[in-house]
């Protein structure tokens, strides 16, 4: 075999065999957040020293699955259509995402437990973004909140998917009933309060009897 | 020595040394939730085999700290005052609970990597109790919605909390700043919603525009 064509070749093998043991470590992980790197080189059908020699270290391997996961997710969310109404294109957007965040959220407690919370982070950056920007567009139309920082709003519902597919994981909550649970959640949370609220904030609509001045 | 006396005077050391050992494990693992047990064995004046001889993972004095801190918690909030107007007193106890968990958001990440998630939940289980039997309260005086159910409200507070100690510890939200967003955002989640709420959930007391039936 002449040396010349080697390289390109062997080039082509080891992205195969990356894309294998990603592949493999997504799955893994996806089941069990605590899966080895033995485990993942077994179902990838590549040898310890493979898997090393382009992972130098699980963290290295569980970010390369995460990374991978939320390539397919922003893939899947980069098509929901955010038009019209911020309300309803929130609830939409809640709806697929409700969906990405439970499939992966053992892939997530192993990226959680082995990589720095910065680098999480900046994985999540894209999404993040989306629903800053669906955020901004609510409040233009006045239909959200603008007493709370934007920055608070999208933590907490990023706080309250993750919660919510812990919920489910843990069978606390059916799987049916998610996405309704996180959608009213994160209505109530963007609502425009109402112009007098009190410190209980009670709700004059409803109803409600107002007890402070 | 008289081996009769050993006894008593050998489990009253061993009691002090457990002492020492897990309140220095709170303290290292509340500025580092990966400190070591060496670290902390160093902290706590004793050796290595002296710690291990009391625990004899470092899983279990993960658990003997976070269980220490828990109960330091729960002497704080059962003096809170839970009297009156469920939502006043819900903003009295978010406030309490907000510094407990800021002060022990290093030791949670601890314990979250080291623990079981069952076992988290039950040393959680007293705080929780406290929340549910509030939100049930402010059920019965009118002031909190029915519509979802206390358990999942319960645990949604529970990740907001987390989620404000973590955005804090990352320097994100300012400490002054923690405890309005908290209660604004738990207040949101308690209310009642309008009883005419759309897809959108408009809030007809602001002023917007109801484009629903």
């Amino acid at each position: 075999m002449p040396t010349a064509s080697a390289g390109p070749r062997r080039r082509a093998d080891a992205e195969r065999s990356i894309a294998r043991i990603v592949s493999a470590a997504r799955t893994a992980l996806s089941g069990d957040p605590d899966a080895s790197v033995d485990d993942i080189a077994k179902a990838a059908g590549v040898g310890r020293m493979t898997l090393y020699g382009h992972f130098r270290t699980r963290a290295e391997l569980v970010e390369a699955a995460l990374a991978d996961a939320m390539r397919a997710g922003e893939e899947a969310l980069s098509s929901v259509d955010l038009a019209g109404d911020a309300r309803e294109a929130l609830a939409r957007l809640l709806e697929s995402s409700w969906s990405l965040v439970a499939e992966s959220v053992a892939l997530s407690i192993a990226a959680q437990k082995a990589l720095p919370a910065g680098r999480l982070r900046e994985l999540h950056a894209a999404p993040a973004r989306r629903v800053e920007e669906l955020i901004a567009r609510g409040q233009d139309q006045g239909v959200f909140r603008t007493d709370l920082p934007v920055s608070w709003l999208v933590n907490v519902l990023h706080y309250i998917l993750k919660g919510a597919a812990e919920e489910n994981r843990a069978g606390r909550v059916e799987t049916g009933e998610v996405g309704r649970l996180v959608i009213a959640t994160a209505r109530s949370i963007l609502a425009v309060p109402p112009p007098d609220a009190t410190p209980g904030h009670p709700d004059v609509s409803a109803g409600a009897e107002v007890s402070g001045p």
